[in-house]
């Protein structure tokens, strides 16, 4: 494992000061000493992404798909030692991260089939009509280019689908795009593995020098800077609300802002509705699995369950109760996200207004940082009363909120912020009724399930892992799935241009046989 | 010609400051006491079009368009009273003015069409896979739904195509996203004669009250108000760098940072190719009139020429300073813009690098506000000298760069910032050997021209009217054409929902038979 910054195909000289990772699960320091980045570093990155990017936006589709495949092989061959470094950086367990495992490389499949299919480039053409009056119609060719390098930020909860190979660099290095990974700090050592792999793949399928690069930084300097840099197009992050705002603002400083794609969380309601209270209680309180598997640390935890009083509910609150009860204490990701984990459940229960339905007390002795389960209470009236309730508690932590009525479980819901996602339970024959209630749940979130938990987020291309602010900051794109590459990339416009110039997506005769919508119609 | 604040269908009662629209030919007022919003209108307005947008985001995507297309029924219903009061206001001339309602009308019947094809929601199916191992697929189904109430700003220079019932009007609208439009105070009457046609459009087809509504104010109160309103959610502007950036940093300082589309012009390079220039030198010259068309006061305006020196580029100037000799003075938008073009064009002129090539002297003495058309001629190394040179002189004015050879000449465009277009002037068989300048073209604009002017945009499909910063403030949307409505939608996902309470778009027996991504294939 090499521990400095990689700028491109080469490993930095530069030494500084440095920092070890940390295993939250004993509080040790890991093996392996990472380079804090350096100002001069982050410019170094980005100049040659820069320069790496005149030549990879016009690499040839089936060349970058093979690149792509390539980084999932290496990603794969790394096996154990990933694993291993992964588990003692995070916490999470080995099954867990196996199946991160298979989601990251399935990413990466998954982009590389899309750039082979190549309709992604949403092809438009409009073809001249030199005889169209009152002005002659000219010939208007349209597709998506790539726009330029993009900054990713590793995410702390996904070490591998949301971190250095993960969906953000899948899809920006699907579209074109060079990418410099500001790794992140809690798992540095998984990061400089999967790095490896790119720059193997890079190197195998001779992609331009800088198509890649990761720095490394346990502070903020380097974020800071690679935000900011002039050569930055685009940043992406998957983080807390205060993180995602800080680039978000900074972004928009610059002399030239640019986009930022910050997914940062959601509360996730889920609401039960009567009838399926009354006829299955017992089974909806499974949803305690989705709000602690792996100490609840998803984007997509459902962190409030929403009911009008009744006996079903007090069923499920019963059941419920039990779930949790049984839950064991898991390690958090780092010492910070445990300690605010405590501090806020801690704060949650301590108000007069909120009673704890059920405390898992199975806490784990031999290892620190543990996140033990909770789930409380609080009536809605109390509820509409302090705003801070509809906030995220990132952790193993959800909050019951009992309506007298509908019309009361309805005014909750109206004064919930933007969510990644939103839940019913509900029977089938009950919907109907609640139109209402799934309308505002669908004008409010970036996707709406029936019954079902909202973790588990499916990656293809009818999914959307977005949503109104302040999931993300910008609710018309999504971070998952092929639709996420829509983010990289802008249109151009060919007018008259010439036939053999033109790009192969754009030529009249289709040599690359995609769907385009052909003077107004879709053809392939 | 009612000229109060329009509050959904009611004309405000609330009456304050006034102001009165300016002829700029004569420089006198004309009839009319518009009223000034005063901030609780602005207020009144957001809330009534968040109101109307829980009802209107459901309308059936037919009535919208009937809704659509009676709007552009009653803008034609206007007659002369319209393009006389344009032409007050403005100083632009009929044919002008007939021809951008044209395209007004036609916007709105295009959108119209678009909601009836129904296949731009871009609906994407995934159905279930219960047997796949190791997780089942869960059945997921994504459209585009509208965002929220959308803030307009009227163009000046775009009376009718960029102002009230303009294209971000026309597109928002169709999406389902209410409007409140902020009247450019250059043209206050002619805003009110078309805000009076919308309204009566929707109420005969009994849109919700708040779907439209159009303020006005002479000042930036109004401005600012409507872009940090909360209920505002997303902003569109035509006009000035200087106009669209202090949007875009309001919205982007809001607690909830809204989107804000500003397409704020560019200088629209033409490079002029040797081949091209030796073959038909005089044919190019007549480039003159897309530099001086409507005095120049075009955001496609060819600002900047660029080519090598030879002798078919002297008989290019030759020809262009006799063309632009012959071009009559024309009265420009305000005097603000008429001063802003002086001052520009003036420092230009009085620069020791810069020469005139030509300047007409064919003043309309009968008018004031007048525009003379002047192009200049600086040499390539003067130009890299000093960036003020890239940067837009809006109205009747342009710069030919003069290069020692090819390589400075792509020197010059390695220089340039984000622009809307960039055109190339060549014959075809010398294209292939300046392919690397073509790409750095495709590189900087949203729309690349072969052999043609980049004024006059072709309003439709393949049409891309964007282009990276500042030519805007976000590359990867196009403020002409269907795709412009993709500015006002966002993706959400169905998961495991109802058949029955799906919307139309996603049924699986697909019953509005629009083109759909179905299970990684597009069918209808």
């Amino acid at each position: 494992m090499d521990t400095r910054n990689l700028i491109g195909y080469n490993y930095s000289l530069r030494i500084g000061k440095t920092f070890k990772a940390l295993d939250p699960s004993s509080g040790k320091e890991l093996e392996g000493d990472f380079y804090a980045a350096s100002l001069l570093e982050a410019d170094e990155a980005l100049l040659l992404a820069d320069k790496a990017f005149a030549g990879y936006r016009y690499t040839d589709s089936h060349k970058r798909a093979a690149f792509l495949r390539s980084a999932a092989d290496e990603i794969t061959a790394l096996g154990d030692e990933l694993i291993e470094r992964a588990m003692a950086e995070t916490g999470l367990p080995a099954a867990r991260l196996q199946g991160e495992r298979a989601r990251t490389t399935g990413q990466l499949y998954m982009f590389a089939a899309l750039l082979e299919e190549g309709s992604w480039v949403e092809a438009i053409i409009d073809t001249a009509i030199p005889d169209r009056k009152p002005l002659p119609r000219v010939d208007l060719r349209k597709m998506m280019v790539p726009i330029g390098p993009v900054v990713v930020f590793g995410a702390s909860n996904f070490p591998l689908a949301y971190s250095v190979a993960g969906g953000d660099t899948a899809a920006a290095l699907a579209s074109g795009c060079p990418v410099v990974v500001k790794a992140h700090p809690a798992h540095p050592g998984t990061s400089a593995l999967v790095a490896a792999a790119i720059k193997k793949a890079a190197e195998t399928h001779n992609m331009p020098d800088g198509v890649f690069s990761i720095l490394y930084d346990d502070g903020y300097t380097i974020g800071e800077a690679l935000v900011k840099h002039p050569k930055t197009k685009i940043v992406t992050f998957t983080g807390s609300l205060k993180g995602g705002m800080a680039l978000v603002k900074m972004a928009a400083e610059r002399d030239e802002p640019i986009p930022v794609f910050a997914e940062m969380g959601s509360i996730n309601p889920i609401v039960l509705l009567p009838q399926a209270l009354e006829n299955r209680a017992e089974e909806l309180a499974k949803i305690y699995g989705s709000i602690t598997t792996n100490a609840g640390q998803f984007c997509t935890k459902p962190g409030l369950l929403l009911a009008v009083k009744s006996d079903g509910l007090d069923k499920f609150k019963k059941a419920l109760g039990e779930g949790i009860a049984t839950v064991n204490s898991a390690t958090m990701l780092t010492p910070g996200i445990r300690k605010n984990f405590a501090k806020l459940s801690g704060e949650r229960q301590a108000e007069e207004a909120v009673t704890v339905i059920a405390k898992s007390d199975k806490l784990n002795n031999e290892n620190i940082n543990q996140g033990l389960a909770v789930v409380t209470e609080i009536s809605a009236s109390d509820f509409l009363a302090d705003e801070k309730y509809g906030e995220e508690v990132f952790g193993p932590y959800s909050m019951l909120v009992v309506a007298d009525d509908i019309a009361q479980l309805e005014q909750v819901i109206g004064t919930l912020q933007g969510q990644l996602t939103a839940s019913v339970m509900a029977e089938k024959e009950e919907l109907p009724k609640y139109r209402s209630i799934t309308d505002k749940l669908a004008n409010l979130a970036g996707r709406v399930i029936l019954n079902g938990p909202p973790t588990g987020v499916e990656v293809g291309n009818a999914i959307n892992h977005g949503g109104p602010f302040p999931a993300t900051s910008d609710s018309r794109f999504t971070s998952v799935g092929t639709s996420s590459i829509k983010r990289f990339v802008r249109p151009v416009c060919w007018q008259n241009w010439s036939e053999e110039l033109l790009p192969d997506e754009l030529k009249t005769d289709n040599p690359l046989k995609i769907w385009r919508l052909f003077n107004n119609e879709w053809t392939k």
